[in-house]
C-alpha cells in the first residue's frame, strides 16, 4: 500500500464544499487501488484571519511542509476587498504560502468538453478541440515586488523585478511539457514596453536551441488576449509571467463553459499544491451549487503527481461519465441540476 | 466655414494606407458640409527611426503641438520585436508622444455590429447589444515607470507608480461619460494584490458621491478579462489603468467580429489624438486588405471633437452602409471581398 499525507487547506466560501467532494473521490481512490491517504485539515485565508489574526498560521505552514501534497479550496471575503486600508488580507496567506512553498511554476490545463460546448460562450467550431496547458510563473514579478505609498501619501507604487534564474527555472519546465505535447510553446509578454519582458524574451531565446524540436513563438499579451478567443486551438504550451498569467489564464477558461471544471498544480523545489482556478465565490457558499469538478480534477492531478497515472486516469473518467450522464451543477444544467454533494457521490462511486 | 489642421502620422505598416482612406473621407466630410481641412504629414515608428534614427522626431512633436488635432494609423515593426537589446524601438515614439501631448485618457468604444455577429468567435445572443466605453489610462503606470536591468546583468525591473492626481483626472472623464450613458462605471482592478490598485478604489470611491446617479462596480483583472466574454453587456463604463486596459480592450475588440473595426480617441490638457487600435499589421501592407473601418470611425471620433457631430453621424452612417451592403475587406467577407481603397471610396461617396 501507498501512504500519502495531504494537507487541506479549505480555505473560504465555497472551498470548504469543493474540498469535501474532491477528499471523497480521493478516499474512493484509494479504497478502489488498496492506498492510504491522510488528510490533514488546516486553517488559511479569511477564515485565518478569524480564528488566528493570521491568513497564513504557522501551524498551516508546517502542516504543507509535512504533507506529501496539499489540496487547496479557494480563499477570499468580500469584506476585505472594498476595504484598502485593510492591513491584514486572505490573499497575503496564499501569496506567502506560494512563496513559502517555493511554488514557481503555476500549472493550468484548459480543454473545451465536447459535452458542454453549448455552455461556452464561445462558437463550438471555434474552440471544440482546444487543448493548452499554462505555465504561469507564480512566485516573482510585480505580485512580490516592493509595494507601497510615496511618502506624501498622494501616490502609489509596486516593484515587478524578474531574475535570468526566476525564468529559467519555469523555461525549462514548459519546454519539457512542449516536448511531450505537439511542441509548440509560446512566450507572451509585452517587450516592446517592459524590460522584464525583454529579459523574459532574451532568456526564452536562449534556452531554446537545447530544446531544438520544440517551436517557439512570442506574443504581445495584449494580442495574446484577443488570440486566446479568436483562435485557441494554434496554442500548445503557454510560457508567461505572473500578472500576465493571472489574466490570461482566467481568461482562457471561458473555453471550458464553466469556471468550474478547471484544476490547477503549482510545483517547484518543495512540496506541490493543487487547487481549483476558481475563487472563493462567496455567494454560492452553502448554498450546494458549487461545482465540485475542478477541484476534484485537481485531485487528479495530485495523484499524477504521486505517479499514480491509472488512480489519475480513473477520476477523469468518473468525471467525464458526469459530463456525459448530466450530473451536473446548475451553471451547466439548469433543468435538472445537481448538488455539489450529488456530483461528487457520482464521481466517487464511479471511480 | 470651419478651418481645421490635422497632423497626420500613418507610421508603419498598413499605417500609411489605412489613414489615406480616412483622409479621403474627411475631405469628402469637408467638401459636403464646406469646411476645410487641412492634413500635415509627419513621420513617426520605424518609417522615422529609418529616416531619422529617431522615432518621434522634433519636427512631428512640433506639428502636432501646432495642429487642432492628431490621426496617426499604426506603428511598429517585427524587426525590432525580437531584439531585446534594440536600443531605439518604434513604440518609444508613440509612448513619447502620448506622455508630451499629455494624452492621459484613451478612450475605446465597442459595439457590436449586427451586420457582423457571424464574424464574431462569441455566440450572438451573448453579445448582441454590446455597447461598452473603455477609459483606460495611458500616460502613467508600469508604461512610464523606471526601467532596467539590475547592475549584476541577471535581473530587470519595471516600476509602476501612480499619483492620486493621474487617477482623479480620467476618473472623472470617465464618470462624466457614464452620466451621459447607462450610468454604470466598472473599475477594473487588482486591488488584492497591487498598492496602486488599491490608491485607484481609493480614488473611485472619493469620487463617486459627486457623481450620485452613477452605480460603481468593482472587479478583479482577472474576473473581468472573464466577465468580458462571458457577460460584454453587463458593461457600460470600464475605467481602468494602463497596462490593463491595453490587455482588456483588445480584449474586448473580439466581440465586434473584427479588429479593424474599433477606433479610438485619446484625449488630455493639449490637441487630442485619434487612432484605430489595431496595429500596424506588416505582413498585410501594401496588399489592399487592410480595414480602413478602424481609422475612418477614428475621424468621426475626430470630427466630434471638434463639435461636427451631424458630420461625424454621416461617417458612421455611411460605415453602416458600408457594412449593411457587404462592400468589406476580406476577413469579413471572404466569398467577394473588396480592397481597402473600394472601402474607402464607397464610404467617402456615401458621406
Ligand atoms: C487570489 C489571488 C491573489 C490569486 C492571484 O491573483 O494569484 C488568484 O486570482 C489566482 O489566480 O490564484
Ligand atoms: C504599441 C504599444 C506600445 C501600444 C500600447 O501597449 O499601448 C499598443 O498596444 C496600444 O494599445 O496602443
Amino acid at each position: 500500500v501507498l501512504k500519502k499525507k495531504i494537507a487541506v487547506l479549505a480555505g473560504d466560501g465555497i472551498g470548504p464544499e469543493v474540498c469535501r467532494e474532491a477528499i471523497k473521490v480521493l478516499e474512493a481512490v484509494a479504497e478502489r487501488f488498496g492506498h492510504q491517504f491522510t488528510f490533514d485539515q488546516q486553517l488559511m485565508g479569511a477564515c485565518a484571519i478569524d480564528a488566528t489574526d493570521d491568513p497564513l498560521p504557522a501551524q498551516t505552514l508546517r502542516a504543507c511542509f509535512e504533507a506529501d501534497a496539499v489540496l487547496l479550496g479557494a480563499i477570499g471575503d468580500p469584506k476585505y476587498d472594498n476595504d484598502p486600508s485593510a492591513k491584514v488580507r486572505p490573499e497575503q496567506g496564499l501569496l506567502r504560502l506560494r512563496k513559502s512553498l517555493g511554488l514557481y511554476a503555476n500549472i493550468r490545463p484548459v480543454t473545451a468538453y465536447d459535452a458542454l460546448l453549448a455552455h461556452s460562450p464561445l462558437k463550438p467550431e471555434r474552440i471544440s478541440g482546444t487543448d493548452m496547458l499554462i505555465f504561469r510563473e507564480l512566485t516573482g514579478g510585480i505580485y512580490f515586488g516592493d509595494k507601497g505609498r510615496t511618502d506624501d501619501g498622494q501616490g502609489a507604487y509596486d516593484h515587478c523585478t524578474y531574475s535570468r534564474e526566476e525564468i529559467e527555472r519555469i523555461a525549462h519546465r514548459a519546454f519539457q511539457a512542449a516536448e511531450t505535447r505537439r511542441r509548440k510553446l509560446t512566450l507572451v509578454d509585452k517587450a516592446n514596453v517592459l524590460e522584464t519582458s525583454r529579459l523574459w524574451r532574451e532568456v526564452v531565446q536562449q534556452i531554446a536551441p537545447q530544446y531544438p524540436e520544440v517551436r517557439v513563438d512570442y506574443l504581445f499579451v495584449d494580442n495574446a488576449a484577443m488570440q486566446v478567443i479568436l483562435n485557441p486551438k494554434q496554442f500548445d504550451v503557454i510560457l508567461t509571467e505572473n500578472m500576465f498569467g493571472d489574466i490570461i489564464s482566467d481568461e482562457a477558461s471561458v473555453i471550458a463553459g464553466s469556471l468550474g471544471l478547471l484544476p490547477s498544480a503549482s510545483v517547484g523545489d518543495q512540496v506541490a499544491l493543487f487547487e481549483p482556478i476558481h475563487g472563493s465565490y462567496p455567494q454560492a457558499k452553502g448554498r450546494g451549487i458549487a461545482n465540485p469538478i475542478a477541484t476534484i480534477l485537481s485531485g487528479a492531478m495530485l495523484l499524477e503527481h504521486f505517479g499514480l497515472q491509472e488512480e489519475a486516469d480513473a477520476v477523469k473518467a468518473a468525471v467525464q461519465a458526469a459530463l456525459d450522464s448530466n450530473i451536473l451543477t446548475p451553471e451547466l444544467n439548469a433543468t435538472s441540476p445537481c448538488s455539489t454533494e450529488q456530483v461528487g457521490n457520482f464521481i466517487a462511486y464511479q471511480v
